[in-house]
């Protein structure tokens, strides 16, 4: 079986990043890559480190009907996905998105924290929040994934497992994240601007950053219960990769075996999750779907913390999207995935 | 007036720093360097960016005593400063040290987090805690000053008005650190070594680093009531600068004008502290002695949070000694500091 | 005496370098910052590193006449400032110009070079080439000072003993030059993206960068006969800082002796230039106004190496134009120079 | 067929990049990772990016003999590698060595430029010089594999194709390169203190580097007369990448158009020589095994220009090896080469 791929949003970092996981995949073939904007150019012009490896010719999305597809993943911006979404789903096309359109419960959520009206309510209903740890068999048989946000992937892998189990006090739950600048996209603007970044570091979006509520809304449903989260964002002089920390208080009565072991249950099967003896670095997982994870119990301050790193474009986006193609499916979850973390 | 100042240890990055600072201080004047390893050669040998500024001949420490001095700076290791410490107090010399050796409440404490025993005990009664925004009109007086460590500085100025006023609960400090690599010295090794911290990222120290003891000690004298903190460092892939990311809980009935309101209270007429209204970079203060600092209150969830910068080889180090310098020695605060931030 | 001082374009890098240089100038004073597009706004809230330093409202540059000048420094892009330079001359006031519209030898070779008319020829006659390692007397008296390009700058200093005593061969000119980020300006665009430059480098502009003309005329005025060079300029994954590396042919019958001694004849008094005995690297002089040059004789191959380093925003632009501003106005060259390099 | 792979020396990059490249290759197992500081620790607990995916328990390499091998690789430092070559021919094994002991034309040429007696002369006989572009069918056939420096490899891919067509004037060439750190080893030391080499640059190792010889021998066998090249190696501030600008001076008679077609000529069938239109940058290659190659003439001047790039841990190092191994054993020279550029 070989599934034709296309690919809507040919310039930026998840799109390319795409293009790289999928080009050895066996089972799956890039049919069309779309770009309004440099349609006619090979896809190395835009990606010069394809050259001779990619080189079709972009296509307007509008043109993508001709082609003889199996899938779509949308590498869009959240606002623009939702309509493109619609369309291909109508078309009977399953589409694995890569925006914040439908990841959150509803259009009223979404309203509230994009301050955008929804233009495909009814996507919600079809949706499945794409985080193979969490919804494996809801997204084996979705027909519109939406590919979870990068900061999400780190801070959900990372407390699912006591959240679910009802280890931790939810008012307690603070997620301090540190992030690579690709998260901020491919765009040149003021906070991407090299001098800005580079030897420096700073926080942003404190409170208000669009992924608290999606963090917020997985693990409340894993809970089972409401909770709320502290999440705090910063922005890394380097190019790929999140790590998160999170302090959390155990709940009453609760050991710190049992908080270990809620990983080692969680985790033990899945082939992209490695728990780690001492806290990982970036590096560790850079240009790989790998997420690592380190917890340990402070005695002291009687407080837990929890490490977790992705690489933002692999397991954050286009690895994470390329599992959930696998499982959707019917393919080994791991097929294609032959990049091993580049260190150093 | 001009002091004669000598500086022990020339090799390290606080000593050159040091060197930095002072050479355009308009009343102190270095009048010797020393360096074991390096003896005999010029200080820009060992630091070629001083070629032609700074060319003194290193000399032992042995032969300070020939030297006519007003004060000694000790730019050593832990371990080390002790017995210098007392060496040159004993000769009636005031003494600033860069250690952590006698920043602690005493050496039973001092035991328990350096693993050492401390060998001049007597030293502790004599020393002050060098953060001028505490203990000014002690450092005046004081013979032995304890210069704070890096991250101490940036996580105490960043909590010290709350826990004055007692405006927070004391079990809910979370202390989220990351700094630059010039903390971990000038001494090649693999924590150091290019590949290993570019374009990485990792936590460090959990729940044992030394500097946790010397925050709470410093922090529990200033709220008058024994209080924990969870202080987590990372390591940022750049020289210089210390982001601290504290997370706090008011304690109950405190407002957030409050909260506010003891920063402007406690640092209006600081020379280096600038609050700013918005999250400070490290490149804001790179370079100076200031400390930036940033606060703000989530009505979601009822939590503070506190932002502060500093540049760890001034604020944290050398120009924090040098503003100890000036006020031993009754200067203006300020003297000297003709070190604007350097961005980009 | 106090000169007081117009800055046209806050903005840029040049500009907030020279806010930081002047600042602590004995004899000058920022009597006037200008900006159109931040008119009314505190210069701190553009550049936060100056957060309660520099606190200056910003002011249309309509409004300057009505500010009591005694020379303006035009921090503007090239084409931009032939206009204004034209105004202030008029109106008697002495111009340091920072961009490239006065540097060359006339209006033909600046359209060929910059594929632009110039609207005020007439500045030529008038315009010195401001370095003053090459032309003090003349920029002492000069009413419209010519700051030099940043990589000119690195590459005839890293020349002119040699060509000035032609000592080498005017045909064997290879200037391979190396530049840190902020020489292509303050504004995000794809080339200073900073995923496009951070662990990353190329070589741009081959052939026919702007700088070439601006080498080769300086170096031929200096040689007394016409001269090519093959200058290629590299892109560095860092802020601050331009290296050079000059391969030439010695003049048959010249000695190696002879190509040094030209070297200490040249500099030996020059306040801000450091001759090398091993090759220098950029952070040696960041932040300062220094160019370390280091020269080397290939026996085995007949050919001269010579390197030089400087920061492209101080010796490159800012310092030298508050160097030529202490030229001009009969002040001691080193005049209110506190800037010491920053390493690390 | 599977290659049963020996690799001695675990620790060091090359040693860990060939495990990154091997792991997914079709027809080779690596049967055994020697290290003799880490014997009997996992492989992962030296690389922690391998965790859960080789952990490989390392032995002393006396204990390779027990292993069924069908080749080795010698990831050693030069001087080390010569008395192991040495014994795994003894043993009937071929042998791909990644150190310099085996590259140059003899052991007399080897004394004067490594400063060391060779101990295993004969070996020169039996190595072959490792760049597949230019030995293709010896490699084929070498039962020793002299794998070329990775500035060597940038260098000559670069000049080749001019050199052996005489087409340049072979006293005229300037080689100007530039290399990430991980060329100076995982071993820490002051050159790769993160501090001394972060936003920092330099030139070092000017006219005696070891690799000005290897390039020298090689393009004066291609050209079949002796040539001389002024090479000067620099450190970037990153981990991975070589960049050289290479200047040439055409012979008498030569076109440009023949420059071109040399090496549209020399490289149109090479699977990992990549002839590019605009200037390559490091990231088009980092972590691949393609060389990228820009060529262009300069009229004004009379010069060619040719800028190269590779990776020096894949092309300049372990791809290399790994590219030398499919051709020694008959495989599909690509085979195994999954990994495609990472950028950003």
């Amino acid at each position: 079986m070989t599934l034709q791929i296309g690919i809507v949003g040919a310039t930026g970092y998840t799109g390319s990043e795409l293009v790289r996981l999928l080009h050895f995949h066996p089972h799956a073939r890039i049919a069309a890559i779309t770009s309004e904007s440099h349609r006619g150019k090979h896809f190395s012009d835009i990606h010069p480190q394809f050259s001779g490896i990619v080189e079709q010719i972009l296509i307007p999305v509008a043109e993508l009907s001709a082609v003889d597809l199996d899938a779509v993943f949308l590498a869009l911006p959240h606002g623009v996905s939702m309509d493109f979404a619609a369309r291909f789903l109508d078309a009977g096309l399953p589409v694995i998105d890569f925006s914040g359109d439908f990841r959150l419960n509803g259009p009223d959520v979404y309203r509230d924290w994009y301050q955008k009206e929804h233009t495909y309510a009814a996507g919600f209903e079809r949706a499945v929040y794409g985080l193979p740890e969490l919804h494996r068999s809801a997204i084996a048989k979705a027909d519109l994934i939406a590919n979870p946000g990068c900061y999400p992937t780190s801070a959900i892998l990372a407390l699912m497992p006591l959240v679910r189990e009802r280890l931790i006090r939810t008012d307690s739950i603070v997620i301090d994240s540190k992030s690579g600048v690709t998260g901020a996209g491919v765009k040149a603007k003021p906070v991407t601007h090299f001098s800005n970044v580079s030897d420096n570091f700073k926080a942003y979006g404190l409170k208000t950053h669009r992924h608290t509520i999606e963090i917020e809304e997985q693990l409340s449903a894993q809970g089972k219960e409401q909770l709320q989260v502290q999440f705090t964002p910063h922005l890394l002089p380097l190019d790929r990769g999140i790590l998160t920390t999170a302090y959390l208080l155990p709940s009453p009565g609760t050991s710190p075996a049992q908080l270990e072991d809620a990983f080692q249950e969680a985790y033990r099967d899945e082939p992209f999750i490695r728990l780690r003896n001492d806290p990982p670095s970036l590096k560790d997982v850079r240009g790989s779907n790998y997420c690592d994870i380190y917890t340990t119990y402070d005695a002291r301050t009687g407080r837990l913390i929890v490490i977790s790193v992705i690489d933002n474009l692999v397991k954050g986006a286009a690895g994470q999207a390329m599992q959930n193609m696998n499982l959707r499916f019917g393919l080994e979850e791991t097929a294609g995935f032959v990049q091993l973390p580049l260190h150093p």
